[in-house]
């Protein structure tokens, strides 16, 4: 393969045009292929067939609870138990709810805003706030604190988490700093998960803000792709032993472990904060639907069989994972226009193209019948400051079409970034962008 | 039967005496019931046998979403348009959400304290804001309130629902009452049901507030006891008649139609307001359980389905108010120390003692294993102003069970009024209370 830019402007407009019919070739195909969310596909979720079913017309829980009536507010014993062990906290530090953790992190965060985190300090919303989002991160977090008109500070995240350096000198200097957004392993979109230093760092950091909290989305905790688990720090354990016992919020779910629209989701937290929202959430709810719970603690019985059944959804998804890096590094390795995550789990393989070449790819490749990731939403406000990042989310599609939507990709890929390298040398030599002006954070 | 306050003092020493022996007795049963709760019995959730399981591995809906995976928002298509039509509003009109529908409500409300409801005026929380609460009533309705510092104002709940006159007088010269809670259809706890009269009073009625909403909380909507149901005047169609079409919004759900703890609920109003929710609600989730909607839809069919579906909770409850209301009667009609309510649906008899009783017999049924719900609870903020309503819950005990507890329930009742007679006559002979000062409300 050939660097790009070193090819000379002739070769390019040939390629170029080579590449624009192949572009209507795909064109004429009237694709329909959307790539936008990480969700699972039909294979991932025939994995647990059964489950609702399993109840088999029994409905009492090990206590004797009938899971058809009312009550029950922290969720199942046993569904704590399990969910617990699996997220390494104590039965006593776990909530087990409804069907979305998004929806336990925005509730959490409007009563935040009308009421405080600690009975001590006031209502974060009696006065301008902001939180810290390491980006590329996740577009629903971000939306939350757009929503609630929460200031996004953006940190850049690194192979091994945030930029911790830049997370404690903020953190340190400004009171209205309340939380930071974290998704600690396997992370959405880049797929690194934070070092043990990271987590350290984070837990015992000291923040001007004695009300200052951890958002810790680990929705990707049991996703290897890899044989061996990645393994991340106890952020709980951390915060306790540095004395911050009630800084982090750990959110997790089933969504991609067994149904993504009627999994269970979990908030896990110190006793203190755990007794505290359950108060409030007793003002909410009766109670989360027992019922899955119960059939969810039946299909799995222990934390071993739900890592054994997610070793099932690597072998459906790997494939695929494979299967577009393969494609990337053949089709694009050596022509310096691109980089990209090669990722041990999660849902996600981060691209960046050239600078300011991303909302062109996206748009080309939605042009063609192939909806990708909005470009920009990775980051707070939906503003990529390089127009640089697209979330690549291969789960979903079937092999045949993925292969299809990733040869559309790369097409687009190499159409936008040939037309800046000619657009630049064009009509500002002297400014010719360095194609990877800063050293791209993911590889 | 004899009226009690034409006893002598001596036959009421008497009676106490035997009274107290037939307490003891009771007391020495180590009696356990739990009627504090409108919960359906074990029967009533044995109605609903089969309904998750007769998914039978079949995941897609009508327009072949597959429900197990992530997505719509506002609810199924087609449990949309069952509920639409059950709640007899357009399939637009309501979004189908999870298991609560308090939780609706809660959300609904902290999303008007955040930012108003209609985009227009300022949020709910920018100024000490009020709601009417007609009384008796729901006390997680109150407690909302409570929780959320939102002054509640009582409003006397008559035969044919709030005392209209003052309801009127109220909105119209304040603009800080920003809400009504109402369940107009069998009440709880006092089973009226909310005439057309008033109906069209609440929707017609001039607010100083533009931003005035009706909580119209019908989760009795199809709960009736009688072969005949009761009318209820529809709400939406009242308000979009008087020009106030985003007025109210409507509540329902399934938790006493299929699985308390597992059904569904849902929200119902104007397009414009149910299209301002689901843009918030996309912040907080991505969907509601759609499996559960789909088993919901599965297992009914139609609307004709859910009525004959209600006909056999009928069936099985009936029993249980008759029983009460006949003991009552047998008990303690012509006694003049209580009166009670006959619904004609809903999961409540109503029953007020002698003024200043309510909590001395609830704390008496207690301490001999009978809980029955705190006496207060049916009033903002816990305080039931003359200590005389509580609220009877049969439905969840068998009839064995209930018979017991009544039984108690009727000798705390004598014992307490007794008490109450005998102390008025002997300390304040001048100030001898009426025992039903005010002609009770519900009879």
């Amino acid at each position: 393969m050939v660097d790009f830019l070193t090819l000379d402007t002739d070769t390019l407009r040939h390629m170029q045009k080579q590449l624009t019919l192949k572009y209507e070739e795909f064109k004429q195909q009237n694709l329909k292929l959307n790539m936008s969310r990480g969700k699972p596909c039909p294979e991932q979720l025939d994995l647990s067939a059964g489950l609702l079913e399993g109840l088999n017309r029994n409905y009492l829980a090990a206590d004797g609870t009938d899971c058809r009536n009312y009550g029950g507010l922290e969720g199942l014993p046993e569904a704590r138990r399990l969910f617990a062990e699996l997220l390494e906290v104590q039965p006593d530090e776990i909530i087990v709810h409804g069907n979305s953790s998004l929806a336990l992190m925005h509730d959490l965060i409007a009563r935040a805003l009308l009421f405080g985190v600690d009975g001590q300090n006031a209502p974060w919303g009696q006065q301008p706030i902001k939180f810290l989002c390491p980006s590329p991160g996740y577009d629903r977090h971000f939306a939350i604190c757009e929503f609630f008109n929460i200031e996004m500070i953006t940190i850049p995240l690194r192979e091994d988490g945030p930029d911790m350096d830049l997370v404690e000198k903020l953190v340190a200097e400004d009171e209205t700093i309340k939380g930071i957004w974290c998704v600690p392993k396997h992370s959405n979109p880049t797929g690194i998960t934070y070092s043990d230093q990271v987590v350290t760092r984070l837990a015992t950091m000291k923040t001007k803000a004695s009300d200052f909290r951890i958002f810790w989305d680990n929705a990707y905790a049991w996703h290897d792709l890899t044989s061996e688990p990645v393994p991340l720090k106890n952020i709980l354990t951390a915060c306790k032993e540095a004395n911050h016992p009630d800084r982090v919020y750990i959110f997790s779910s089933t969504s991609k472990i067994t149904y993504a629209g009627a999994g269970l989701a979990m908030v896990a937290s110190s006793v203190q904060n755990i007794n505290r929202l359950k108060k409030q959430m007793a003002i909410q709810t009766i109670g989360p639907n027992k019922l899955n719970q119960l059939a969810h603690v039946r299909f799995f019985q222990n934390a071993h069989n739900v890592r054994l059944h997610m070793k099932k959804h690597a072998d459906i998804i790997r494939p695929k994972f494979n299967l577009v890096l393969n494609l990337l590094q053949t089709e694009l390795g050596g022509k310096k226009i691109a980089t990209w995550s090669r990722p041990q789990g999660g849902y996600f393989i981060s691209f960046n193209t050239m600078p300011g070449c991303a909302k062109k790819v996206v748009q080309m490749a939605a042009d063609a019948g192939v909806e990708l990731t909005k470009a920009g939403a990775t980051f707070p406000y939906g503003i990529d400051p390089k127009d640089q990042n697209i979330r690549i989310a291969p789960t979903y599609p079937s092999l045949v079409e993925l292969k299809k939507a990733m040869e559309l990709f790369i097409i687009c890929v190499q159409l936008v970034s040939i037309e800046k390298i000619l657009c630049s040398r064009e009509q500002k030599p002297a400014e010719l962008i360095t194609p990877l002006g800063n050293k791209a954070q993911i590889v």
